[in-house]
């Protein structure tokens, strides 16, 4: 029975904090919390009985839910039954989460993936204007997120994990999140300022951080805009060798530094054109990602579909 | 009805000739032929009537056959009806083959793929030690050719067309085949030899070419074995980048240059094993691929599975 009015949990889980969503069939979330987890590594119960409890706890406070998904910053069995490699909560790693959950409350239905593939669904869902049956997705925020879609499904790989961007090689062989994740971008940043000091205007008084580069560069600020430049090209060649591999050429863009993405379009775009063929670029399209700063729980509940 | 002594037409397509097999259903090849195409694009009937026709050839040859595998040395549509971008054969592009086949030849069964999936197929389907159902596949020649298997399919990506590796930007934003596809070793021994003449020894002396380099590299010259740490270098740094998208850890290399594999394997293994985590690394494995000159023949004819 297909209900309209049906609701899903949505569970973005973060390396400090879950945040935890009821979330409508048209991606709305009629309501939202925050759970602190960092002591659940402390508790006597440890971190996987306290998870597996906080979950209990809003499945206590919507009974009218039966489905739950989840997004979790790392490495799952193809199954999506079990946490392999969770870098940000190694208590998690080889933890049969979904076991343990069923166990516990066997007349509700659990859905895991991987974080940036759960806001892919999210976005393929519940975007206002939604992608279509295949596309690239690529969050850019603390790292490099990504996610692909493929004939309406999360791309797994051979493995279960495909599409760990943030780890491909890039410029001397650095992986590409070390050079333009938040970290990275910032280096340029200073780099840049050492350069060319007499272009940095404000930026020289000031700490340096990703939305004072947003928005320095949306004030023409030229060293902010000559790091996005250079974000650009080196996120296009990535781009350009992940058209190659899977032959999707529809990419959308996600995450805080998003929010910069027109400043780094015109070198992204240059550089992705300049290496593919024409039976990429004709149909190629580059897009803002459109939902926002809840985009981890609205795509943890657009797992449940 | 399976029949074990069925048997397959397969069908090679380079840029100036056919290589044509009857392909039994253990992959032995027992009858071959090769068919010149060049002045089929002089003939009147035009390129492609002249390639249906020369298929019709073996059908009648070959009564008993009623499928036939087609590798073809470019882009296809993801349905494997029509021909894309064969950049050796232009009339083709654009070529609805399997119509055109099917129409002529109602009774017959064909199948269309992209050569280095093809090659791929012939190995899955014939090696003496089968590869699991989930590898990825690079052929060294020419140019460097890809495909990988994934749950004992052909993986096609998003638009059919997956697995270019070869135009995977690598040093310098230059492609994978340009600088490690045979013009580019030659290259890279060339600049050896110019670096480290007293080191060269019979490649002094000679016009270059991949074959010496094997040879030589067998006899211990060590700008020889120089050329192929290179190689494998930047082999391996690609094949990081293809392991991170499609998490796909069993690696088998054909073609002529995979001559030279176990001369290239120690600095591919390291660089593989330098940039990944053990999550890739427990599991990984690096093979030199079964079938020989004839990989092309056996995998058109293993299409018809």
């Amino acid at each position: 029975m297909n209900n309209q009015n049906e609701h899903f949990l949505g569970v973005d889980v973060g390396g400090t904090h879950l945040k935890i969503g009821k979330v409508s069939q048209q991606g709305e979330i009629v309501s939202f919390d925050k759970e602190d987890t960092s002591h659940y590594k402390e508790d006597p119960k440890g971190f996987n009985t306290c998870f597996v409890d906080v979950i209990g706890k809003y499945l206590s406070k919507y009974p009218d839910i039966n489905k739950v998904g989840i997004g979790l910053p790392g490495l799952i069995n193809k199954e999506r039954t079990t946490t392999l490699e969770i870098p940000a909560i190694p208590e998690l790693n080889g933890f049969d989460l979904k076991g343990a959950l069923l166990e516990k409350y066997p007349e509700k239905s659990f859905f895991l993936e991987n974080d940036a593939s759960a806001a892919a669904m999210g976005e393929y869902k519940f975007a206002s204007s939604r992608p279509s049956a295949n596309f690239l997705f690529i969050t850019m925020g603390t790292g490099i997120g990504s996610a692909a879609v493929v004939e309406g499904a999360i791309f797994k790989g051979a493995r279960g994990n495909a599409m760990e961007m943030g780890h491909m090689l890039s410029r001397g062989n650095a992986r590409l999140e070390t050079i333009i994740g938040r970290k990275g971008i910032l280096s340029i940043m200073k780099r840049m300022i050492d350069a060319y000091p007499e272009k940095a205007g404000v930026l020289l008084e000031k700490e340096l951080g990703t939305h004072l580069l947003v928005d320095t560069a949306k004030e023409g600020n030229e060293v902010s805009l000559m790091t996005f430049e250079e974000v650009g090209d080196i996120l296009g060649e990535a781009i350009v060798s992940t058209i190659r591999v899977l032959d999707i050429n529809e990419v959308y863009f996600g995450g805080g530094i998003s929010a910069g993405l027109e400043f780094m379009m015109p070198s992204l775009e240059k550089t992705v054109r300049q290496y593919l063929t024409h039976y990429y670029t004709d149909d190629l399209q580059l897009k803002k990602a459109t939902l926002g700063n809840n985009a981890g729980t609205q795509g943890a509940a657009a797992l449940c579909f």
